[in-house]
């Protein structure tokens, strides 16, 4: 239904928008001379809720708003979206996290700036990237795979909702969202995976989200940044992808 | 006008999420070595809400999405849903309410155990089930009817909204929201019971949400979990289904 | 447009509702042995949000959800509401925010027993009715003028929002939101209120919401209850109602 | 479309509402004997959030709620608004915005007048207009132009969402918001804006919500008020536009 040209543009800017608000609001908790330091874990949520608002609200009519490889193959599985059409959403997708992660380091420059000049200047990574409190693999796998079931369920499960005057676009593919109403319900959807599901690793549910920052954190030139922790970053990839065919697969067996 | 299977399994999956959400939220505010630990009321009130819209979100196709007995119980009265229907109903809240907790628990697994490896552990039954700040039952129950009257009463008065565009499907239940607005509504209103209304006793509101956890409380392998309290369990059940009836009678009364 | 049964079961019914929250966030963030004690002013703020969208929700369907008599009177100036059906309005809506108060005191009869024993007793008007944090007539008057400017000019101008889809119900009276996402808009409205106007005399505009809940406070057999602080009384009542006028003279002038 | 007394008229108010809410919450978390006094930096979003729903909520059937001299701007670049609009839309919006903030100050006159007379009174001229958390012309221009783009571009793209029911109204203006949705929408992307990408310069975003604000402080009898800060203001009116030129550029090559 949507040209290659849309998908990859739509993808591109949408998920730049969600990276740059999201990096946006880790930076505006965490860093030195940010109004917002410490403002605490309601405004991290809040902050990515409505960064997954400003993305989908961009790219809903290009590319339906996916935003994250792991809404992609939910919706795939699903039957939503074309398989063939799989490796062009999530190359748009990593390109755009990456963008939105440059965009917000440079908003956030001086206080990366004044971060580096400080006697024991703080990491850096958790603004690009996730990192477990209790590092144990297999613990934080399931956390990863839950919470993505928590995100893509509810979007397959609602998109049919064929007999409803708002909500699904008639004729639109399974797992998007591309009316008003659907922006504001996924909005507060990612709003509460962070309030309750986000505790244990900081809730990546998208392997574009965690893994294209963290390649841009390693490149960027931030002194002190501290380690890119490579070790887990196969987690946030694997979990999400994982949560997600289990997620199509249960919206096949239902529907 | 659903479908037996379809009430089934929407109820089943759409309760497991709200439980997921709701008891995800009382596990990252409550446990050490989470990200939200002691972010407060507002993170509460809110995880719960947004666990009513993913849980609405994924069943308002299959089977109106009302994830609580008391809610159930409530459109009988009003003559919304067939009395025939409400054991089904009842039985997959219940299943999914539980499927929920474990899931919970499977999500903050290593803050369980790591919890449960301190000197003194924290009692845990606060995260499955609700405990009255004054344990006093009439006052207690008192609270559990109003609450629940302040859920259903706004679900039923709105289901009569017929001549307006959005908001009612046509022809459908009352007491259910099948639309995105609707979906939006019921999770902000369940919001504002738990700042408003949530005070003295944690707003169980939903003998599923209450009962169903505080099983899987006593039966799953956490060590020293502490007490499932037994004694004060019937009145998170008892409380909602009389405020649902008196809710249902009012709105008989009216309409 | 609406029948006069309809009007008093309606206003009553919301107001009721809109108290119940109101009054009870303020009681949930004030009185020991309460969970959200101290939780602060966004709650304070979100749960009368809430609770506009609890009452609105609930009265919608039968009297346009009006709940205030500022509202009510506006709209009669914008020409939107007759004038014969004004007192019918503003006496559901005082008793409706009569019983509202009587139903969160019962909600939380444990809280304000247990506040009643203690050595210095908390004064509890504050979880009926406002009170200035400086008290001088004229500013307070002009605050509660300006706040109410800012609740009813959206409502009226809103109304006239004809050509588009969603919004007011074509034929409806000026004024009033019938629709969800009016409910919404109203809702989060009067957060905004509560959060930028409320600070100074935490915002009556409503003369319902304050002078109802000030007669309860005085007659309900609470012990060591404090003043009912009769003095400030008409400020609530005089200002809202300025402002309700003012906003009909501003919404006649420009359409 | 709108008729050019529609569009003066809608923008001066609308935009005297925004800024009524925005100046207000922040005199709300700043000033002494205020109900919100340092209720943090979600209450700041929030508030300002809320104050484009009120205000957008008023303008949109007159003038499509622009505003924001920079949505004004990104939609004449993308060929939404006729140029020749231009400066009537901005005119309107800066003189709203002025009035929006006498109307701030009047409605927290006597806490203004309680901070004048404290030893050490507090400067005033946060609650009109932003400053920088590090002063540094070249990084706080980037902030705010990023910063925009994140406001404007979403407008922009999302006002390409024709083949949908809900959102653009059909043959509107590209990069207006008329409807119910688009209000919430609008405001809970300002919302986010404030959280995420406020923390520098507290996000302007909006020539006109900047410097008619930075007037008004410097022409009140603010006893004691502090510095006007010329030497700051031109970046909150520079960075706005370049900002939405940006989007406008970057819609046109999309679209």
């Amino acid at each position: 239904m949507y040209s290659n040209g849309d998908i990859f543009v739509g993808e591109v800017i949408g998920t730049a928008m969600l990276i740059l608000f999201g990096a946006g609001v880790c930076a505006a908790v965490t860093l030195h001379h940010s109004k917002a330091r410490a403002a605490g874990w309601v405004v991290i949520a809040f902050g990515w809720g409505m960064g997954v608002l400003a993305g989908a609200y961009t790219a809903a009519p290009l590319s339906g708003g996916h935003l994250n490889p792991a809404v992609t193959v939910g919706s795939a599985v699903a039957g939503g979206t074309e398989w063939s059409k799989v490796p062009l959403y999530v190359l748009a997708q990593m390109l755009g996290a990456g963008i939105g992660a440059v965009l917000a380091w440079a908003l956030y420059y001086a206080q990366f700036a004044a971060n580096a000049e400080r006697d024991k200047a703080q990491p850096t990574l958790g603004i690009f990237s996730t990192a477990p409190e209790i590092r144990k693999p297999a613990a934080n796998l399931v956390t990863e795979i839950i919470a993505t079931v928590g995100l893509v369920l509810p979007l397959l499960f609602f998109g049919q909702n064929k007999g409803i005057g708002i909500g699904q676009v008639p004729g639109a593919q399974a797992g998007v969202y591309g009316s008003g109403i659907n922006v504001l319900l996924v909005a507060l959807l990612v709003v509460g995976i962070g309030l309750s599901l986000g505790g244990p690793t900081g809730y990546a549910i998208n392997p574009a989200r965690d893994l294209a920052p963290r390649v841009v954190h390693a490149l960027l030139p931030i002194p002190n940044k501290g380690s890119s922790d490579w070790s887990y970053a196969w987690i946030p990839v694997a979990g999400p992808l994982i949560g997600a065919v289990l997620a199509g697969l249960v919206h096949n067996c239902v529907f």
